[in-house]
């Protein structure tokens, strides 16, 4: 490796060729030693504080490289930290459609409880794919919250640290049975959307009532480009109401980054509010294409949860429904909400 | 009122002289009645199944507003309604600096305790300014997570339910006395970012540690539209990691919603890693020229929590900091996370 330097940069030639430059500011700002980071790597000296006109007085590459600045301070890089050890880490994601069906990712309640490799592998699979089915669980009210708590934190809301999703069949009610609910993100009524939510069976004797799931970011990313930049350009109205609540958030059915990549999904036909953009028709041409892709068989992938098993999912990334189920019988589901947070901090630890 | 009618959309002449035109499919997806709409506002048909060319086949005005379409049914709309009552509801913000230290929100913590106008006007002020004062509560620990739940839910973390922040000041220590903190972003690293952060006093004899407050919304506004462009072009990467956590997210400084308006601050000197960003140069200015305002005092206010006082932030938009302080005596506060949803939700209700 080769170093030049002049006032304001340092510049090095790497040995396979690759030619870096570093500005003077950004050098001083990140200086590893333990005045200026904590070994945490919070850093200790507050940016806004390092005056513009920094300069580089010296620079030398002795193993190390020693940079002395114009404020009179050294700082000692590590050469294979400037190469690439600042570098965010490469991104897990994996776009999927119903192929996966012959690959679902199940971890067994015993193994991922047990902590350890099955646990990571479970949260990995969420990272990459959006979402994991566990089996051979307990039946037990409060499963769910358990499990959330093997990796992160339950997102308490209006609905209790737990909801319970259960139809206790009444043939006399014809609009209560058999019903299928659409692919949808839950809760998108809230500021935070809630980024996970887990789904645990009790009960489930009725016929049907298959889980379904849909990776909305391989359906986004089949849209064509204009139905896609409508749905990414106006935010919709999410709302929810009763006597003690009153939710409501706008937000787009396509969040973008500021990369431009796709950021989240916001899904949801029942809680959405009358649509409010320029061109009412080409609007409802893209939305009405994505909710219908939403639903199609090539996409989307069915599952029937037994009682003791459960599922999480990226509400921000995989829309779920259900399909219809018999009007005899009993389903009973517990869900709760929780966060990628925690999940994805779990998952790095166990990857340690 | 008159209307008129095709077969793609319905034209309305309000006696105030404007002129509406509602599209077919907007109008079916709005219909009001029991069958498409719950009472409490959900929408029970699914958006996608209604057909693309769906067509006016009549429409009447009689008090109401009656149109049938080409799929058989018929829609009663309420002309209020369709005039301005599926509306969002007006934003209540209001931008501040330094002049609000004269008219502080404080709220007295008996009053807000008991529920109803006080609570209501003190979550106003949160959903307004970004923050608000309560003075007069007890020094009992676990009372900060008490305030969150008058209004919301704790958001628990790796930090807990609640977390100490206190400094038995050591004088043989001096890395651990009498340094302030820069206003920043509380644990910009989660994904979601908290969006509430509550600090409670339980003690404060030492000289100094005034609290400092500054609207991060208020200074973006003042920035130079080349600075302000560039902070909400490139995504920061924010990190924390222990034993136990390894948190990291990428998230510009100002994030924009899709109207362009500014949604979110995330300003953190201390977790931000290695900027990566095509003109490091020009970067670092408007980084810089933005953490410096954030500290001058035409922006900031200060004010000293006594025990038993207790502050919140609208941790997106209010940056907090605080003042040095003597290096005898105790400064012990307790804090907590919580989120917007519920303090929205709460408010909405008591103004009802």
């Amino acid at each position: 490796m080769r170093i030049a330097h002049d006032a304001s940069a340092l510049g090095i030639d790497w040995p396979d060729g690759r030619t870096e430059t570093f500005q003077a500011l950004w050098l001083r700002d990140n200086c590893p030693c333990e005045e200026c980071r904590h070994p945490s790597g919070q850093r200790l000296l507050d940016t806004r504080r390092l005056p513009n006109d920094l300069t580089i007085s010296s620079a030398a590459e002795n193993g190390t490289i020693d940079i002395a600045f114009s404020d009179g301070h050294t700082a000692r890089f590590d050469a294979a930290w400037l190469r690439d050890g600042w570098a965010a880490p490469a991104r897990r994601r994996r776009l999927w459609d119903a192929a996966i069906q012959c690959e679902l990712p199940v971890g067994r309640y015993d193994e991922v409880l047990a902590g350890g490799a099955a646990l990571r592998d479970w949260l990995a699979a969420v990272d990459e794919l959006g979402f994991a089915i566990l089996t051979g669980g307990p039946t037990a009210p409060g499963t769910v919250t358990r499990v959330a708590e093997l990796f992160g934190y339950v997102r308490e809301t209006n609905y209790g640290r737990l909801f319970d999703v259960r139809t206790v069949v009444d043939p006399t009610n014809l609009a209560y049975t058999g019903l299928g609910l659409g692919a949808h993100t839950d809760n998108p009524y809230r500021d935070p959307t809630p980024t996970l939510q887990l789904l645990h069976c009790l009960a489930s004797s009725a016929a049907g009532g298959e889980n379904t799931l849909v990776d909305g970011f391989r359906v986004a990313a089949d849209l064509s480009p204009d139905h896609r930049g409508l749905l990414a350009r106006y935010p919709l109205r999410f709302r929810f109401a009763d006597a003690d609540t009153e939710l409501e958030t706008e937000v787009p059915v396509l969040t973008l980054a500021v990369s431009g990549e796709l950021a989240a999904v916001h899904y949801n036909t029942r809680s959405v509010q009358p649509i409010r953009v320029p061109d009412v028709h080409a609007y409802y041409e893209a939305y009405q294409a994505f909710g219908r892709m939403l639903e199609e068989p090539r996409y989307r992938i069915e599952f029937k949860l037994e009682p003791g098993d459960l599922f999480i999912v990226d509400n921000l990334r995989v829309l779920h429904g259900r399909t219809g189920y018999s009007e005899s019988g009993e389903r009973h589901l517990q869900g709760c909400y929780a966060d990628r947070d925690g999940l994805r901090s779990k998952l790095a630890v166990l990857s340690r």
